[in-house]
């Protein structure tokens, strides 16, 4: 039962500290791994933490130390050699067979390369083209006209709304929405009639797109999403933005229609944008900051409402002290009424000679 | 290749200006718009950008000005004609072929009107009565007892849970969930049991549920959603709530159990409101706000925790300043230390004197 | 037409006061209800309201009183009956044939148990295990190497991603996603390259997962939720997560990244919480907390950024006077000023001598 030491060094190119001939049964991180089981170090501090916390029989690090009292291996890439280690145990990996499933529903008028693959029950309707070696899982629902470069990956139960781009290597996982009408409404007549909703959804290059994450159509024109943008799970993107190049976006942010980025902006989780504002390049969002004007290129921006992060953190600062504040106010008040009845005092023997 | 200018006037009943023959390649709003396509100009403002900074070659008006130094269409509704236009310049839109799909499982138990329509792989169970002209793109589930109204839309993914009665010319957008369990448990044992779930969901005519959406069954009875109610992407209506008639509810909003809104509500993204409390007629809650208490008919309410705008306005002005009102507490502390002493110095002769 | 209230006292188990053969035809909750429909009054102050604003022929009570001047039916749990009721006269109820549906897919290396049902159009991939007399609804993705326990019930539209393992008796809701990417990358060459992605999640045993809720994978490890723990909609837990057992997170909650919490945490509606945080058992987050650091078992905790209860409450109150305060504050610099004055008017004649 298991593997050697040996014959995993083999595996991830690396070579052997202490006894080859140990049997690793599995690989785990340093919290979880059990006795029997290879585990990584990637920063030399963990070594307390291995040494006393940790189960593991065999450790893959890039150097080795004295303090190091365990058999491993060494290699120069430690997570890539691990992440070799986790697929030689797990005994299941999803693997789609190539090909189109015979389940799938795929219309006449598609382009499916013969090097994609289409899972079970996938539904792809006209004008579909999808490029090579790009792997639609089971439960996709790509609608009329969708362009799906190569190398794209999508997750069961993601839709595609009609005439969405989907460029090269971008990844869509699952219940992500792409190309749902825009909240737009003429509402002058006292009920809301839905404005024109033409547009479509484009991403370009190497964009991933977290689970339930929802970007809106634009109303006659593209919602854009740049190349190599990050977007976490449940972000909604409204109709007509333009999101920069490498963005990363994290989960529940909520931008409103219209509003763009530039390049290498920063929101962390469950902030929100207004409509029709631009946040410059290089801009951080802090989590849960409620932004409703234009942000400068590079700013750090918290708060709801949002300001810059040094202004935030002095009101946030002098909001803790205000109940300090109040007491030094009172006490203030009453040395003022001594000063002003003493002064009353000094005056009063002058008056009360007068009278 | 391309339309000419005079065969589009045609097809949107409109009026041309300049070259009839002028070759039109496409059709774009005026920020995308390149040489050859026709764009369109909806407020007069925007003649300066359209000149400056748009490469169309035409555009499509309500009326001529001096400025306007393009050749175009006169249209009474701009909107309506350039809706026509991207249509025409589309090659492919999503649709149905009528009738259902020979991938759909569509209970017997079910009555489905024959001018409906059923996508590939939908799921129809026992009892679902569906509308005249209603469209039920793939891949969505119905469960037992739904009815669906007519004109009906419901984009692929969406789930209704049993008995979920869909009014007519209601919109439903993908991954939107209706009627899923409450999240209601009686924890009295130190275990969360779930509690009943019997009740249902029922839309309203005319209501649109955005993509991602989930609104919870009733615990015995029903949570609405009022006829003429627009919904946003990732808005979450808990159990038993009664949201009323033509509220607009922007994204990601969240609405605890049992609370309730008038008519006309509008609630701008990421607002939370809590349990059991009712929102007044036409009151209106600014994105972000956290609300724990009825509002009154008509208010404008931001914050959180929310109060009348106008408050909380001066509260977040007088936040901005408190850095400057610890410096003037801090300087009128020392002149107040000033007076005091001086008033020693007054009184302290005579003191002096006495001993 | 009807059914006698003897006949559902029968069915309930109870006893009637008043007309035995009473027709009732229907069941609804006080709010609701309509002539001829039984209602139910769970605590004894309702019986002002449900013998002024309701219409409902009959009531079940578990005990009598002299203002109760209606018939009905005395029961032991009135929630109970209740319910048996509400079944009674509902006309449909999602049921799934046991078995697999002819459209189901199911891989033949996976091993569904006999008495589980699995439902139309539903993929079961590779090595998956499903226990008995679980049932999974239709369109649900089940991928590679997913364990399910028994008496799990999973419904249309949820996927889990490969390697998930399922606790008996969870539920888990549509559009639910359990294992997609974790949001991490190596950014150091100016693109964003995703992190490894070999974890799995975890839920222990009664478990419950809300619609559209997505908890991401562990990057080598596993992303845990405790058992009894219970999940509302839209909730975001990051990869690495260690959520303690019988938690309740509320709707739009959102968890980043190795965070982990004790048992019996309780987060209201819209909190966040920051990566790598420790939440201690037994603490209460209110709605809208943004937590930004570990949190001590049992405390109460609110606000943006989040604090103890009675502090950020005292600041919240504080902040109510701040219009006050300035006023106070000008106030008292006028009477300083007048004080100054008449101390430099005193002093004065003494200067004016000895010039």
């Amino acid at each position: 039962m298991g593997t050697t030491l040996a014959q995993l060094a083999e595996l991830v190119d690396g070579k052997v500290f202490g006894d080859p001939n140990l049997k690793i049964t599995g690989a785990n991180i340093i919290r979880d791994a059990v006795s029997g089981e290879l585990t990584l170090m990637d920063k030399p501090d963990q070594v307390g933490l291995l040494m006393e916390n940790c189960q593991a029989s065999a450790v893959l690090v890039r150097e080795i130390s004295d303090k190091l009292n365990i058999d491993g291996i060494l290699v120069a890439n430690v997570h890539e050699a691990f992440g070799k280690v986790i697929r030689f145990f797990q005994p299941w990996e999803q693997t789609q067979a190539s090909g189109i499933h015979r389940s799938a529903i795929v219309s006449l008028a598609a382009v499916v390369d013969p090097t994609a693959t289409i899972g079970a029950g996938s539904v792809i309707s006209d004008g579909v083209v999808i490029g090579k070696n790009s792997v639609i899982h089971s439960g996709v629902h790509i609608q009329a006209g969708c362009h799906i470069g190569e190398d794209v990956t999508i997750f069961p139960g993601a839709v595609l709304y009609d005439r969405t781009e989907v460029g090269d290597r971008c990844i869509i996982h699952s219940a992500a929405v792409l190309g749902a009408y825009g909240f737009g409404y003429d509402s002058s007549t006292g009920r809301h009639i839905l404005s024109a909703q033409l547009g479509n959804v484009i991403l370009e290059s190497d964009v991933e797109i977290g689970a339930g994450t929802t970007i809106d159509r634009g109303t006659y024109g593209s919602t854009k999403i740049g190349e190599g943008t990050k977007i976490d799970n449940q972000v909604m993107i409204g109709h007509n933005c333009r999101i920069g190049k490498h963005n990363l976006l994290c989960s529940q942010v909520g931008i409103a229609g219209s509003t763009s980025t530039g390049d290498y902006v920063v929101m962390a989780g469950q902030v929100g944008v207004r409509d029709h504002v631009h946040i410059g390049t290089g801009a951080q969002l802090g989590a849960k900051a409620g932004v409703g004007s234009d942000i400068p290129e590079g700013q750090q921006t918290i708060g709801i409402p949002a300001g810059p992060f040094k202004e935030v953190i002095a009101e946030h600062m002098a909001i803790k002290r205000l109940p300090d504040m109040r007491k030094t106010l009172r006490a203030l008040t009453k040395r003022i009424e001594q000063l002003e009845k003493e002064a009353a005092a000094n005056a009063a023997p002058a008056i009360r000679k007068a009278s």
